[in-house]
């Protein structure tokens, strides 16, 4: 039922090993050839609608004064990978830095570890060297977000296969994990739409509404920002022809998180369309709505320093300010130093948020 | 199958609300009693072994100036409640927020209902006044926590039944909501025991294992500091008898997590026992550890300032300088300045993690 793509990582892994070991055999230094992912080789790609890495191409090279110790820990950490894929086990980032801290012992630098900095640069080196993701080298990220609606889930984990109906599980949910795409397949998908929603409290509300259900859609919360595996599987349900609609606050956190799901995000550019959902359609809240809804004039926020610095940057990124509807948008927001959170659509009555997507959706009033 | 325990809550208010009109109709000033949360009322109490709040009532009335716009935001809060319960629909505090600006306006004070503040002191005036929880008013507080193991969860939700089994969860996991009481029943417990897991990343690995299976056991991860749904939950396995036994890291964060399960919180005080396990024992990571597993001692990490000063406060709290292990162990930070992780015990291989725990229960050496 479920199929593993990591064996791709295997064989990958494999090559990288000999092509090591032949360098060494021939006396010469091993090198390998990773991407830049400095931010002079990140570009938005116009046709795709994606943040992607360009072609600037960096060289490891173990007889280099400042490379080789981060050459022999990437090595390492290919070869624990390796291992892992053998073992059919999964580990943390945190995990693989004490298997090599165990192994090699002071030789590991620990801030190269901290996914909380994002900065496990040694890791995106073997992702962007052998074309993989980390979850197809067994190794977990962080999961956040949870997912209720008409789809099966084949879970083959730990030698078991489970199949999980993501429409009997009440009021919690379906946990996403952190990696979608290896022994695990969604099937059975019977659904309209995609509706992702910033805040996992809306989503309780929406859940309890059994909106999925009456408007059959698949209704997904990031529960904040989107991790990986949230936004891979987004991904993946727009492959399957389904659009996607994202319903956030109205605020520089809010678009923040859209615009990562649509188009990917600085950071993980090296993953560029794995990623992404360009199709992906903001369905509000919006300024605009505050013309439309009378109630909501009473309640917005004073927007922060931080919402209007947020939109005055984002008018400057070419593929949001192409927009027209963004534009004005975001000009609202620093003209009137307003904005405006989704659970304020619960004012009226508590199930008043699903009759508001309802008529966003019906109307196809969306921000791009 | 399920329990409606807020039926309790609904006459509660009933009883609430006609209070107040009786006075108002003899032409007296409203009040209601609550508890004083303030520090001086929180006490330790001894023989239950929780943080709770003492006998310390405050007035809340009508009639004076410093109190009316609180009083009748109140009183709002409980009509609200009320409504909510009817409908049989639940919101945030956002929504609820949200909900009493849509009826009062300006006069609604946005930061007593900020829950990031922890400062929402009406519903817990309220919660305090009626003996009941938010949950019971169908409040939803933030929800984070996930369980596997050999257990069913009955859960009547948006009128539907779901019978759930936590043991068919694949490498999600079932994830724990914010009320564990009302409308949703835990039955077929079959475990020897209950092991919390601090990180979600190490839940993880264990789950993998199949540990959960293997040592008939029910796994859960409060996935960092404990939610309340996780901590309630905790709290009625251990009344179903089952050990709890928590397993996090040697750091001040680690053993935050631990104390608040086990007596509770200064800011949950006013929910004393029903939120604390004091039956709950440390498994680990300890400095002891180190002493036992030889690799340990190079898994160590400099313990920051935030370490040192938590275990020196921790070594003032009676209960916890009561216990000679505790004190040795704190003190053992404080002298040698060093702390660690649970996911060190993945270094000499990702199993052994489950190993460790295996021979730590064998061995009954725990913390108190």
């Amino acid at each position: 039922m479920s199929e593993r793509k990591d064996a791709d990582a295997k064989k990958k892994l494999e090559v990288f090993g000999k092509g090591i070991l032949e360098e060494v055999e021939k006396g010469k230094s091993p090198t390998f050839t990773t991407l830049s992912r400095s931010r002079s080789n990140v570009k938005y790609d116009e046709k795709a609608g994606v943040l992607m890495l360009g072609k600037n191409p960096e060289e490891r090279n173990f007889v280099n004064v400042a490379q080789a110790k981060r050459f022999m820990q990437t090595v390492a950490i290919a070869s624990k990978c390796y291992k892992f894929i053998n073992e059919n086990l999964h580990t943390s980032i945190r995990g693989l830095f004490y298997q090599l801290k165990y192994s090699l012992g002071e030789d590991v630098d620990e801030n190269i570890f901290n996914e909380q900095a994002e900065s496990n640069p040694l890791i995106e080196d073997l992702e962007v060297s052998l074309g993989v993701k980390r979850e197809d080298l067994n190794l977990n990220a962080n999961r956040k977000g949870v997912l209720a609606g008409n789809l099966k889930i084949h879970d083959t984990f730990g030698g078991e296969h489970q199949l999980i109906d993501a429409a009997k599980q009440g009021r919690s949910g379906w946990a996403i994990p952190s990696d979608v795409d290896n022994e695990i397949e969604f099937t059975d998908v019977r659904a309209k739409y995609v509706l992702v929603v910033e805040k996992d409290a809306v989503w309780q509300r929406l859940n309890e509404d059994g909106f999925w259900k009456k408007e059959n859609c698949i209704l997904i919360s990031p529960q904040g920002q989107a991790a990986r595996g949230t936004r891979r599987l987004i991904r993946k349900l727009a492959d399957k022809g389904l659009p996607i609609y994202v319903f956030n606050d109205c605020d520089a956190w809010g678009w923040y998180i859209y615009w990562t799901i649509k188009t990917g995000s600085i950071n993980l550019a090296y993953m560029g369309k794995e990623i992404a959902t360009p199709e992906a359609k903001f369905l509000g809240v919006t300024m605009e709505d505050i013309e439309r809804y009378d109630f909501l004039k009473k309640m917005t926020m004073k927007a922060s320093e931080v919402d209007i610095k947020r939109a005055q940057d984002m008018l400057q990124y070419p593929w949001i300010n192409r927009h027209k509807a963004w534009v004005e948008e975001l000009n609202k927001v620093i003209k009137t130093k307003t904005k405006l959170e989704q659970d304020t659509l619960q004012g009226p009555k508590l199930t008043f948020v699903g009759d508001y997507i309802r008529e966003k959706i019906a109307a196809k009033r969306f921000l791009p």
